[in-house]
């Protein structure tokens, strides 16, 4: 027998305010929805009025849920915490979850709304830039399971991911820095040309909360989200393949925030995954050494961290093993031959202990010197 | 953005003996693949040898967990039990997860396989008649919770089902029954001379375990596995449409059976449900009255239940309005016009108090009468 399932999702790149939402998602025609939205503390604070204002406005029956998130309680009581309160609330299987939030926030939404009445829908509203231009919208959930990083989750589309770049204006430095290297991401397995806006741009855009230049924000972010979707679409399951473009920078990322007990944020562990893959790439003869130079001088001039006293060959050994298990045996280490392009080491066999050792040296030297003290990431926590 | 999801899965219905793995599963040329088998005290005492041995030929790297496994304990706790032991056994994203067991078994495994890594495959085995013919063939994996049954699940279609009905001359003759019942189910709706055979056979069949006549044993559950696939096809995920015929017999069960606090069976909740179905049906002029004693008569026969204490009007209407919210707000409730054909009940407002109650007494009152007494099943507990 063969079971089909098509969804749709949207995904819409705001001007400064949330749409209304019937001019963005086709309603069932039998009436008013529930929904349940999900949000923390601290996006309750800045931004719960806006949030209260636009449910409130789009005629649904809504209850707003403040959980403390952190990567430290992703987890799947917190996932059942959203279920639970969720059947308190009594959505049906039309009725939906919302997500406004971070990259947290919409993870635990997505795997408790793929878990409810075995599967309701989810909206999400990111308010981090790592939200807007990674987790909160593609197609997986995920939650940390015994000391390890998103061991338990799903596949589940979003029907709908509203992105409001005004959101990120309230953003720590931090934080944007994470997003960027998620752009970054982007822009260097797929689009050079997205490459050279953010080193033209990027300062100023993290220096701004991403609100200066305006069009080049807004051009970057959706950018990036397009480049993203485009990536996901043959392969949103992850059933065609598990060569993934846009795993470049998580293969030794996961490791490397399991292992900081998650005080080194996603973004910061796949800017130092990113570093290695090409300095290992470099080395082994696919990428270039001056446009390894450019990429290492541009992650510095952004204030991305290249190293870590985390990332050593035991590490990334370990890493290795368990992204292989992960990939059905494969390393699949994505490397850029170019910038702007992508290619997958497949064996980990070519990545042998002593190119591992003499890139991980190297990248801590390097790390002391560059524009900025590439290490003032760390020093910020 | 669209995404699709194709998967396809088989089911073989054995004559005996479990057929090698590579004869019906095309493997993936990476080699071997590692397995962690669930299975129960009870099924492992009686065919753990036959699983083991089975296991070994297959080549896969297998470790067997035998979890206690009932109504009760169809739990999140236990899914997430079994996610632990597939970590702990290194399973990768290849790898499956094998249900040796009966519904909750399956049920378990599936929402296990599913979660893990984001979703691993699973093979089920089921060794009961409620396994072989609904829950094991079924896409969708349950658990209870926060007193609600299945509220959290998945759908998620095994990779492969072996039907062997050999497993089933151990079983008590109480299970036997809950099997007919959704064996009865898939009759009603959808094919008379499967109602028919059962009458002719029923009796024999559940007395002797599913083992005489053996052509007639064979018979009766590849056709209800047949047209509950063909029935499940187009909808597997249930996103076409609400109204599903093989939701027949599933609107007051849920209800009835978390109520009993799970000492009524699946199966009996569901005949309870069928029969009062039918004559909510007859009273409403949709269903003949003569076809109507033809099923009691045959629920009689073959010892299930069409009433019970708990079927009150309450519980009636608690179990419609829970439903209901199931079903996207349409009561959607399943009557057969004749045997053999199904249609649906759309709209709650058609189904008053005074019929159901006048429903609801006929029916006590009629349990009393017949070839058997009825009650028989309760007393066996």
């Amino acid at each position: 027998m063969r079971c089909e399932q098509v969804r749709d999702y949207g995904v819409v790149v705001c001007d400064g305010s949330l749409p209304d939402l019937q001019d963005v998602l086709p309603m069932t025609s039998s009436g008013s929805l529930r929904a349940l939205a999900l949000t923390t503390p601290t996006v309750d604070r800045l931004y719960g009025d806006v949030l209260r204002r636009w449910l409130g406005r789009t005629g649904l029956d809504a209850i707003v849920d403040v959980m403390p998130l952190t990567e430290h309680t992703k987890t799947m009581e917190a996932a059942l915490r959203v279920s639970a309160a969720a059947q308190r609330h009594g959505l049906g299987r039309r009725d939906v979850i919302v997500a406004f939030g971070g990259g947290v926030c919409s993870d635990v939404a997505s795997v408790a709304a793929s878990l409810t009445r075995r599967g309701i829908g989810h909206i999400t509203i990111p308010t981090t830039l790592v939200g807007q231009v990674d987790a909160g919208i593609g197609l997986k959930g995920g939650v940390n399971f015994e000391g390890s990083k998103n061991y338990l989750g799903c596949f589940s589309p979003p029907q709908l991911a509203l992105i409001n770049p005004a959101y990120l204006r309230s953003l720590p430095a931090r934080e944007l820095r994470c997003g960027t290297a998620e752009i970054m991401k982007m822009a260097l397995i797929r689009e050079r040309a997205l490459f050279d806006v953010l080193g033209e741009n990027g300062v100023t855009l993290i220096g701004s909360g991403f609100s200066e230049p305006p069009d080049v924000a807004r051009y970057v972010i959706a950018r990036s989200v397009r480049l993203m979707l485009e990536e996901l679409r043959p392969n949103s399951y992850e059933d065609q393949t598990l060569q993934r473009l846009v795993d470049f920078g998580h293969t030794f990322s996961a490791t490397l925030e399991e292992r900081s007990g998650y005080r080194l944020r996603h973004g910061e562990a796949v800017a130092i995954d990113m570093a290695l893959s090409c300095e290992l790439a470099t080395r082994l003869d696919i990428l270039d050494a001056r446009e390894h130079d450019e990429i290492l001088w541009s992650f510095k001039t952004l204030g991305l961290p290249i190293s870590s006293p985390l990332m050593t060959l035991e590490a990334a050994y370990h890493a290795m093993d368990v992204t292989a298990a992960h990939r059905g045996g494969s390393l699949n280490l994505v490397v850029p031959p170019t910038i702007g392009e992508g290619m997958f080491i497949v064996d980990a066999s070519e990545v042998h202990g002593g190119l591992l050792q003499a890139s991980i040296d190297h990248l801590r030297s390097e790390a002391g010197h560059g524009p900025f003290p590439v290490s003032a990431v760390q020093r910020e926590r």
